[in-house]
C-alpha cells in the first residue's frame, strides 16, 4: 500500500445468485483515529475485489464484511514523487491533494473507449506527446455525426428481450475500459469522465431512475479509488431526453454520496449552466463562447472554471467544430488570462469519419503547439492566476450610492461627473443590450498575486501600453506572440506605471513577472 | 429653383437690434394645395436669407414676412440626375426621396470643420476617393486625446465676460462651415451632423437649455434646406455633463419641429442605447461591438439600424482606437449580412496627432480599400438585405407553446424532444449568460427578399456549407473572400438545398444571387 495509489483486495467466492452489480460488499479502512468506508465489487470468474485509495501513510486495518468476511493490516508507505493524489479545488484553482498546483489544459476524445484496438492504441500514442493533462471521454458510446461505429463492448449485458440489464455489468468491458484509464492516468493525464450523454441510439440515456443509480454505484465501486479521474456528470445535461432537472440533483447527489474520496464533480451544459455554487459541485465545467463573462463566473461561484467546450478547431459545416487554430489558440489565452482554464478538441473533415474530438487517433490541427507553448508559460508563474477586474464596467453600474462614493475618491475630481454619467447609463440599458455591449470592451487581465501579472491583448493592436504595475517591486515585461511562439523581453526592470510600445498587431500578451 | 435643390432667397435690410438668432423671419412656399413654413436667419451685413427645399417640381408661390416683408412666384424645374432628394428611412433600409436606395458607409472625422484650412482640404480631397457616402462630424469643436487644437472659429461670438453669446452666432465660423458641408454633400456624401457632444473644455456641452434651443433655431434655420444633411443629436449623449434625458427629449423634439423637411434624425450613445423607437428619431444610431444582436434591434425598432461606432482602425492604446483592418472589414461584413450598416473610423498613432477619426488628413488604413469592395457587392444587389432569421435560437426559447407546437410541425418528430430540451434550456438561463452564449453561435445571414442571399461566415472555417435556397429559383453562388477582394463562381446554376465544398479558411462570405 503506498500513499496516492490505488490498493486492491482480490478474494474469491461463488458468483453471485442474481444481483451482478449491487452486491452487499463493504470494508472499512482506518489509520488511527480516522475511518473510511468503501464498497466492493464482483469482478468475475468468482473473484471479489475492494479497493481503496490511501490518502495519508500509516498503518491501516482493513475489515471486509458481506460477500466476504475477512480483516488485515497494512503499512501504507509516503508517495512516491510521481503520485500526488487527487485535484482537488482549491478557490478558484486546482491542486493536487500534495500541494502541487494543477493547471487544466484539456482535450476531447468522447468515444475514445468504444472505438477498435488499434485506434485506441493509436489515440494513447498522440496524448502521450500532446499538451494536454485532462481528456473528457464518456462511459457510454456516442452516436451522432461522423460518430457511427459499434463500440467492441457496452456497460451491461442484455436481457432476452434486447433491453440493458444493469443488474449485469458486462466485465468484459469493465475491464478493457479500465485499462484503457489507467494507460491514460499513467500518463499524467487526467480523465474527465462523462457519465451520462444524449448523443445515444442504444437507451442508455433513457434508462430508468433505479438502472442510473444502479450503473453508477458499479462504477463508483470500480473507479472511486483511481486518484486520476473526475466525475463529470454528463455531457450537455440539458439535451438529455431522458432525465428532469430533479433526476440530474438525485444522480449528483448519489455520485457524491457514494464517492468517498470527494473527486472533483461536475455537470456540463449545452445551455443553461449547472449550477456550480451546490454543494456536491467542485467546479463549474462549462460550454459557452461567452468567455468576456468568465470573471463574472468566478466571482459569483467561488470556485473554479473550466470552459471544457469552446468550439473545435476544425472545418465541419457547423459552426461548433470549424474555428481555425488561430481562433482555439486565442480562446485559451482568454480563458487562461481570465483566470479560468480552457479545453480543445479538434474536427476535420475526413473520409475516414475518424475525428480526434469523437473518435481520437492523430491529431492534424495547428493548435495544440501552440497550447503546449501557453501551458509552459502558465507552468512558469509563481501561483494560480485570477481576474484582475470582477466585472468591470459592470461593477461600476451596479455599486450602490455608498461604494459609488468610495470609488470616486479614487480618481480625479474632474473625472467625478464623468464616471457617475457612465454608471447611470450602464445601470439604464437592458441586461441583453448591456452584456452584448460591454462584451466588446472586455481586457483580458489575470494576475498571481503581486508575483505575475498578464495581458492578453487579443485581436487588440495597441500600439502602445500602459502597466499599472505596483510601484514597490520590480517586474520583467515580456511580449508574448501567441501564434509565433516567442517572447521578448521589453523592461528588465519595471515598476509602477510602465508605458510600452508594441508592434500594433493582433494576437500578442503581456507578462509582467516579479523579480527579487 | 430646381427640386431637391436648395432655393435661397436674399434680402438686405438692417442689422437686427438685439438678437441675431432667433430673428422674426418667416416664409411660406405653396405648391398647389401643398404649403410649408420655413424660418429664415440674419447673415451679417445687411443680408437676410430665406432658404427652401423644394420636394417635388411645379409652381411655387412663397411669402417672406418679419424682419422682411414680400412674396414672389418660382417655376421649380424636375430634378436633375444628380439630385434625389433627402435620404429617408424606410422599413429597415434607406432610401433617397426619388426611391433611389442608400446604403449608408460611414466614416468619422468628428472636428473635419475644425482645423486649419490645409488640412480640411486634405480631408476632402481623401474624401473623393474613399468609398464612403456619409461621414459623422460635429457642430463643436473636440477636445480629447489627440484633439487639442483650437479650431480657427467657434459658432458664437463671445460675451465679455468669456461666456458664448448665442444671440450671436459668428457668422465666420458659419459661412466656412457651410462652405465645407457643400463641398462634402456635393461629393455624394451625406453629412451626418453631430449637434452635441461631451468631449468638450469650451463650455458647449454645458450651455443652458435656452442657449441649447437658441443654437438649434438658428442651425436648422440655415442648414435645414440642404438635403445631404442627417441630424445626430449627440455623439454620446449618455455622457453629456449638461444633459438630462429629458433635456435630450425637448432638444429631440424641438429639432423635428423645427425641421420642415424630416431629416433622418438619431442619437448616438455610449453605453445606453437612446430608444430608436421614439417617433421623432428615423433610425438607430448604435455605438456597440455586440454586434450579434443586430437582428434583435431591427425587430424591435422596425428601422434602419446603423452601427455608427465598433471601434476604429487603428493602433492607440484604447480597445475603441486599436482594432485591426481585418477586423474592421469583418466588423462592417458582420452588419451587412445582418441587414444593417457600419461605419469606419481610423486611428493611427502619429507624431503630428492627424488622426482621421478625429481631425482627418489621409487614410492610412487597409479597411478602406475593402469597404469599397463590400460596398461594389451591397450597391449589385436587386434590394435591401433584411436579416435571415430574427433572433435563431432566442426566439424558439420565448415561443408560446401554440407557436412551439406550430414550429415542431416544420421538423421531423424525432427531433420534438430535443428541440423542446433546448427551447427550455435557453429560457431557463440568465439573461446575461444566455447573451453571451448565444452570440457565439450567431450567424451572419441576410437576404434581398428571395433575389439574394449573403451568409459571412466571419471567423468559421467552414470545409462544407448547405445553403436553404429556394426550390422553385435559381442561383448563381460567389465564394467571396473578404479580405483578398476576390468573387468564385461556385455554383452557375443552384436551387434548392445545395451542398458547397469550401476551402475551410477565416474571413469567407457565400453569395447567392437569383438568376433568370
Amino acid at each position: 500500500m503506498r500513499q496516492y495509489e490505488t490498493f486492491e483486495l482480490r478474494f474469491t467466492g461463488k458468483e453471485p445468485a442474481a444481483e451482478y452489480a449491487d452486491i452487499p460488499l463493504c470494508a472499512e479502512f482506518a489509520c488511527g483515529s480516522e475511518k473510511k468506508n468503501v464498497k466492493g465489487f464482483y469482478d468475475g470468474e468468482g473473484v471479489y475485489k475492494v479497493r481503496f485509495l490511501p490518502e495519508k501513510p500509516g498503518v491501516y486495518t482493513w475489515k471486509v464484511t458481506g460477500a466476504v468476511n475477512t480483516e488485515g493490516t497494512q503499512i501504507c508507505e509516503a508517495a512516491d514523487s510521481r503520485h500526488h493524489g487527487l485535484v482537488k479545488a482549491v478557490d478558484t484553482h486546482f491542486e493536487f491533494e500534495d500541494g502541487k498546483l494543477f493547471v487544466p489544459f484539456g482535450t476531447t476524445v468522447y468515444a475514445l473507449a468504444h472505438q477498435d484496438d488499434a485506434l485506441v492504441e493509436q489515440t494513447l500514442s498522440t496524448l502521450k506527446t500532446a499538451p494536454f493533462n485532462k481528456v473528457r471521454m464518456c462511459v457510454f458510446p456516442k452516436d451522432y455525426d461522423y460518430n457511427h461505429n459499434e463500440p467492441p463492448y457496452y456497460a451491461f449485458e442484455k436481457r432476452e428481450d434486447g433491453s440493458w440489464d444493469t443488474s449485469r455489468p458486462c466485465l468484459a468491458f469493465w475491464h478493457r475500459f479500465e485499462k484503457i484509464l489507467d494507460r491514460i492516468t499513467d500518463m499524467g493525464i487526467q480523465v474527465d469522465l462523462i457519465l451520462f450523454h444524449p448523443y445515444d441510439r442504444w437507451g442508455f440515456d433513457t434508462m430508468s431512475r433505479a438502472d442510473n443509480l444502479r450503473y453508477l454505484s458499479f462504477l463508483l465501486r470500480r473507479l472511486s479509488a483511481k486518484p486520476g479521474i473526475w466525475w463529470s456528470l454528463a455531457n450537455e445535461y440539458d439535451l438529455s431526453r431522458g432525465k428532469t432537472i430533479s433526476d440530474w440533483e438525485e444522480i449528483e447527489e448519489f455520485v457524491a454520496e457514494n464517492d468517498p474520496y470527494g473527486h472533483l464533480l461536475s455537470c456540463h451544459n449545452c445551455f443553461c449552466f449547472w449550477d456550480a455554487g451546490r454543494r456536491n459541485i467542485t467546479h463549474a465545467s462549462i460550454q459557452t463562447k461567452g468567455l468576456t463573462e468568465i470573471p463574472r463566473w468566478i466571482a459569483k461561484y467561488k470556485k473554479p472554471v473550466i470552459i471544457d467546450e469552446c468550439c473545435y478547431e476544425g472545418n465541419l459545416p457547423h459552426f461548433w467544430g470549424s474555428i481555425s487554430a488561430q481562433e482555439m489558440v486565442c480562446r485559451f489565452w482568454r480563458c487562461v488570462a481570465s483566470g479560468a482554464y480552457c479545453t480543445h478538441g479538434e474536427t476535420f473533415l475526413s473520409d475516414d469519419e475518424v475525428l480526434w474530438w469523437a473518435r481520437g487517433g492523430v491529431l492534424k490541427g495547428e493548435s495544440p503547439e501552440r497550447i503546449a507553448f501557453l501551458r509552459g508559460i502558465t507552468e512558469s508563474l509563481p501561483g494560480p492566476l485570477t481576474p484582475f477586474s470582477n466585472a468591470g464596467l459592470l461593477t461600476l453600474a451596479q455599486m450602490d450610492s455608498e461604494e459609488m462614493e468610495a470609488a470616486l475618491l479614487e480618481i480625479p475630481e474632474e473625472m467625478h461627473s464623468f464616471v457617475r454619467s457612465i454608471a447611470g447609463s450602464i445601470r439604464r440599458m437592458e441586461t441583453d443590450d448591456r452584456t452584448a455591449h460591454i462584451a466588446g470592451e472586455h481586457e483580458w487581465a489575470a494576475h498571481a498575486g503581486e508575483e505575475a501579472y498578464l495581458w492578453f491583448n487579443d485581436r487588440q493592436c495597441f500600439g502602445e501600453q500602459t502597466l499599472p504595475l505596483p510601484e514597490d517591486k520590480h517586474y520583467r515585461v515580456e511580449l508574448i506572440d501567441v501564434w509565433n511562439m516567442t517572447r521578448t523581453v521589453l523592461e528588465e526592470d519595471a515598476c509602477g506605471r510602465t508605458k510600452l510600445r508594441l508592434p500594433g498587431k493582433e494576437g500578442l500578451a503581456v507578462l509582467a513577472t516579479g523579480i527579487i
